[in-house]
């Protein structure tokens, strides 16, 4: 953890109003250390930041995470907040397949918020822009009345010319086959222990990990890119929705295998299949790849580091719509398919 | 005003949290008419958008804005809360003497908002993406405790050798002019007759436009850096504090004449020739340019569209200080050189 000039002499449960602005800016870009692009043409601190590009395209997204709608503080440290905003962005670019490159992050800073608590938040936004390769050229700190952080991120794709190696959400075609990465559900399993007080338990920790560490996947969407495939998505909703997304803007159905789908072992045993069935299928923010495409393209890209699993089938029946098939040959309709960020009443649970 | 599908049939004034997640990006997208960017390699509504990049430089900037920190509803409509979100984004590109191209736009959604108010706010902002001659290329929307837009604005320099095309803020040099267009404090004059009840005196039009409905001056950000100019910013916290940050990042002195300063004719005539001088040194977010560099090529840039004027010179001595000359020969202090964003008590007046 960087040293930073206020390091050793603040009080540190002091709320952040106390620096001014450009302190706070200043010290916000220490923290970051190697994190921040310093080595921009036009690096932080100026009007804009600017760096270099070539012939390809450019991709861009932006995302906002608020206290109270996207986190709470009795279920993630500050820590975790900042590292899953940074995923949440990059997830979105690895869904395109392209390479992440820089973040442009504005902070809202809510008036209960702490020096430390701005600190953690930091440091947990370094420590994911180091794991996912990408760095932070820019940025914004204001005053509100919730904490929050909006983050766009941008990413390049090489070469892209008539048929850039883009994956899609309208590509997907009748006959192709779905495959999903890593455990569906995992993160929702995590929440759901915290919230049932069981975060302590032996054997969960990964499913806390998935929830408050999440990995975006973006080795697995360029590869995916590269090899030809031309439709994905990420789950960042839930599993349901997000491929509801795929079907509509393709005109197609889908149709899932509940038996198919690859639930945590640990979520299993510690909440049960049908509820690890549940949290795969509506639960929100695993951060992993849908893929559709030919059958032997997506069974190529299953490794044991990132496994790759077959789920489902595209059909030309039912445009729109996603069917589950349970084990028992009927129909199977979860309790939800995902989460609306703008009416789900009370906390987003995941 | 783009008709929308659910224009004749809703209850304007029922809160936007009637409306779905989906439906409420379907209507932002269809309400942004033009100002969204359709014919993009990948359009808004996937992932992340997606567009052609050329030999040369992105720049890239983002701001937050706050309601109840940067704007009240008891001063500002809807429609200029949006105008003024994107103005200050393109200004940051405008600084850079960037071309504007595209702007990624989170909107969090407080819980009073309307539909109505979400439609005004849309409105703004395509008003003034069609002014600026930008396009939204993607966004996210979400619930919160008080409405805010965070926008992250992407422009372009073609070019970009060993000296680009560039207006940074640590190229002043001793002996350098200081300009500025047009004629701050006129935003914060209007502000300020607004707070005073004053807001219907016929004869301050053109203050409250200022303040409502503020510029980017992106032709004459990208007319200096192709003229050689080096230096520059806009006044987005007022003219002291961000000549500060010139005056910082060159490590110069700046020295500015009071009696040079443009102030707004309606200004003085309003408030008085102090309070406007007052206005012009300390009041924020006219998004006027401050250029630096040689006389001749600042006298070339002044038209009489956009007037660019001599207001002061770049001195050898204090480092990092900003002093201004009065018309009495001694120095002049204002009561206040700028705005913190992130300390300043109650609200954020311009």
């Amino acid at each position: 953890m960087p040293e930073t000039p206020e390091a050793t002499s603040e009080a540190h449960e002091a709320p952040v109003s106390v620096l001014g602005e450009f302190t706070l800016i200043d010290r916000i870009i220490a923290r970051l250390g190697e994190a921040a692009a310093s080595d921009l043409v036009v690096p932080p601190g100026d009007d804009a930041a600017a760096w270099r590009t070539g012939p390809g395209l450019a991709v861009g997204t932006i995302d906002a995470l608020v206290e109270g709608t996207h986190w709470r503080t009795d279920t993630m440290a500050w820590g975790d907040v900042g590292w899953r905003a940074v995923t949440a962005n990059v997830s979105d670019l690895a869904a395109m397949g392209a390479e992440p490159q820089y973040l442009l992050i504005a902070t809202t800073l809510g008036p209960a918020l702490t020096i430390d608590d701005l600190d953690g938040l930091i440091d947990g936004i370094a420590e994911s822009c180091r794991f996912h390769s990408v760095r932070v050229a820019g940025g914004d700190v204001v005053r509100g009345p919730a904490t929050a952080i909006a983050i766009a991120a941008y990413g390049r794709i090489e070469g892209g010319t008539a048929d850039a190696p883009l994956l899609r959400r309208s590509r997907a075609r009748a006959g192709d086959f779905v495959a999903v990465s890593g455990t569906p559900g995992a993160s929702g399993a995590g929440l759901a222990l915290i919230e049932a007080g069981r975060g302590a338990e032996v054997g969960i920790e990964m499913l806390l990990l998935a929830h408050r560490r999440p990995v975006a996947r973006v080795a697995l969407g360029r590869a995916a890119a590269a090899s030809g495939l031309r439709c994905g998505m990420d789950i960042s909703d839930g599993l349901l929705q997000d491929l509801g997304h795929i079907a509509e803007g393709s005109e197609v159905g889908i149709e899932l295998a509940a038996a198919s789908l690859p639930l945590h072992p640990a979520a299993v045993e510690a909440l049960g299949a049908r509820m690890a069935l549940d949290l795969a299928l509506g639960g929100g923010e695993d951060f992993e790849l849908i893929l559709v495409g030919p059958r032997e393209a997506l069974v190529r890209l299953d490794t044991p580091e990132v496994p790759v699993t077959l789920v489902g089938r595209v059909v030309p029946d039912h445009p729109g719509e996603v069917v589950v098939w349970g084990a028992d040959g009927e129909a199977y309709e979860p309790p939800r398919r995902g989460w609306d960020q703008t009416r789900d009443s009370g906390e987003r649970r995941s």
